[in-house]
């Protein structure tokens, strides 16, 4: 246990130990932990003689955000999360002075979270055998819902790093061109605000450690090592836009527009007690192909939870999808030696989208298109509220927490408010 | 005419004054432009007086590479590129001191070419009509050449910035999925090298100026402005990896092999000169949406030629096609506005692939899948040597310029040899 004090139902405990970057009060940026409801600043811890300065995950962690410390190796991440972790269990606590506290140790709600590193390229996937078999049997029919090579690969798509922003941004309902005729698209577009608006909740993989050359690819052993953690993502998503552009080259503005994650990245080693298998439980049905055997095939019992809350509807956010990590049939391992095995430099900084999680039943979906089957049944949100697609003014948020004995090891919640589009539409 | 000595062909006459970065013969990296052979160090001008060292451009140009230059404004390039130019006129001579001369001008060949850049996000469009017939016709049939949305926005997906390198970069044959059985996908896929290596002869442009604030977007009217030049680029392709994983989320490690790009960014002021109609002649048959209408709908009557040189087969190289600029059918302006229309943020920086230029015959085609028709032609390199996509060190060159009268305005090549796949395939 620790000497700071939080409830059972933290997501940040001393089990935990995430690695973010924020803006301290003053305005200064720094990397940081997070436990119980402070944000640590350790470069304020480093200098304060606390941690060991000359280490070289010290020095990286003395940086702005958390490029540097990303670039290095599991082992570093590790000890500097070891060595963090000792000075917050309860033998530690007379290391901490008054005025070391008032230094390094802040209120969340009084920083500024920051994006935790350059997000060099952002890559979305689709690794959720029900996502991806609901999707299909809406477009295609029960008989073809999984396409030939789904289960040979995890399908993914590069997506666009530029609109990833932080839980608490606000998201306008983007215009584009929508299909005139759904029965027919000869009759061509017309330009508007998307109708159906829609997230996907998704778990991202941020990737660590030293690129790969180009030409070389990550071998699936030494896959995992290379993800530095994880956070809780929404893909916004504009199916109508989406319906109408992604044929043939897949989704582009319907995706671009935004794509909202948690600020604290909460290491694969802190996740490593919940390890558990994967609702597929195996890959027999085919076999992957060697390179993509991974010796640790398994995933995390990670429980994610969305709700949507309307100001104008409602008082209270209601759960409308309760949904779990191990419903990947790929694993982030699998994903990231998939990504490089043509040759394609994996940097640290780089974020894979898990794809929508999706479980087996319709209280389990992982994004509105499913909920509401198209649009053809509504989703209740309480005192006879529903929904089909996402209203303006709707907050959604996302939870993702794995359950220990009496404590929560999470990434907290990603929201984010969808608003009425701008005022200008492009001329 | 110039003090610099070159020939009519050169693609670097004074009336072209590209954007640059490279490492001089010391190793120190600078911006610079390039005049006939000689990479100039921008950085030394400025310090000898030559240029205001107080302007903004001025002090931007004093960076590592062109980021901050190409945050600024076309108002900006424009000044610099003048000052710039007009120092490289006949009249300008005598300001060139010898040990000026020495200390800022370099041969090319002695000088590291650098990316020109943080390339924040690359995207890469599909906006030849030909080409997207073509592939088209091969894959639907002659009738269902074109999607129903080809003629309504500009398609195009998001691609890797990892793997965008400068011209001469080796790129090996990558390994990959392929479809195990032709004729039937629900045999799955075997792991081999791409046996069908290509390559795409695309026109990049860099976006420059301020981003936009995520949830608005580029107006059509302003696009032009947002585009601060332009460079070769071969996207290159592995069509049998692409056949297999490409459904229904768009190309993924068929494309994130390598994007090659030429190091001098030609400014969109120095093609003016060059503009013309585009090969289409007018968007009336569908007249694009409000927001697509390009009040400066027009292309660059820039020639691109494609050769292939085998140190096995043959001692020349063959100019395999020669298309033009002049056959986009949607221009950067509008894949500019398109991209951002749902919001999306355009960054100085970030790199747009016009697609594969191809023309109306089959000498002008931009890429190996068209110009052997998928393989059912063979093209010839001469003596008696042929191809139908590309063989373990073949070198790809294209060349992109604008002939004026007696000089030549052009990006250079871009070129890349094809290496076997790397001794060791992932495990
Ligand atoms: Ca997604
Ligand atoms: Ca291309
Ligand atoms: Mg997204
Ligand atoms: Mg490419
Ligand atoms: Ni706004």
């Amino acid at each position: 246990t620790s000497w700071v004090e939080y409830g059972a139902d933290s997501h940040f405990p001393v089990q935990n130990i995430p690695f973010g970057a924020f803006a301290r009060p003053d305005g200064v940026k720094v990397c940081g932990t997070r436990i119980g409801n402070s944000a640590v600043d350790l470069s304020a811890v480093i200098k304060a003689g606390l941690l060991p300065a000359s280490e070289p995950w010290a020095v990286a962690l003395m940086n702005e955000d958390l490029s540097a410390f990303m670039k290095m190796t599991r082992e570093s991440w590790r000890a500097a999360r070891y060595a963090i972790q000792a000075l917050f269990v309860k033998e530690a606590e007379s290391k901490w002075t008054a005025e070391l506290r008032t230094a390094a140790m802040f209120p969340v709600a009084s920083v500024t979270p920051q994006l935790p590193c350059t997000i060099g390229d952002y890559t979305d996937f689709y690794s959720s055998r029900e996502h991806a078999t609901n999707v299909g049997t809406m477009f295609r029919g029960k008989d073809n819902a999984l396409q030939p090579n789904w289960l040979h690969l995890p399908v993914g798509y590069h997506g666009r790093s530029s609109t990833v922003v932080l839980s608490g941004t606000d998201v306008h309902r983007p215009y584009g061109q929508l299909q005139a005729d759904a029965a027919d698209p000869s009759k061509g577009s017309v330009f508007a605000p998307c109708k159906l608006m829609d997230f996907e909740v998704e778990v991202g993989a941020f990737v660590g450690g030293p690129a790969n050359a180009m030409g070389t690819s990550v071998p699936i052993e030494g896959a995992w090592d290379r993800i530095f953690g994880f956070v809780m993502m929404n893909d916004w998503s504009a199916r109508d836009i989406q319906k109408w552009e992604y044929v043939p080259l897949g989704p582009f503005t319907a995706k671009n527009l935004a794509t909202s994650i948690t600020p604290w990245i909460v290491t694969v080693d802190a996740l490593e007690p919940f390890r558990c298998p994967t609702s597929a439980g195996a890959q027999i049905d085919p076999e992957p192909l060697p390179y993509l055997r991974d010796p640790q095939y398994s995933s995390f019992d990670l429980q994610l939870e969305t709700s949507i809350q309307s100001d104008v509807d409602c008082k209270e956010g209601a759960v409308i999808s309760r949904s779990n990590f191990r419903h990947m049939y790929w694993t982030p391992a699998q994903q990231l030696t998939h990504h490089s095995v043509s040759g394609c430099v994996m940097r640290a900084g780089d974020l894979l989208g898990s794809g929508t999680v999706s479980g087996d039943n319709d209280k389990s979906y992982g994004s509105m298109l499913e909920l509401s089957w198209k649009g053809s049944k509504t989703v209740e949100l309480g005192e006879g509220v529903t929904r089909k697609f996402l209203k303006d003014g709707d907050l959604v948020s996302m939870v993702g927490f794995c359950q220990g004995d009496g404590f929560r090891v999470g990434m907290g919640a990603v929201t984010g408010r969808v608003l009425p589009p701008t005022d200008l539409p492009p001329a």
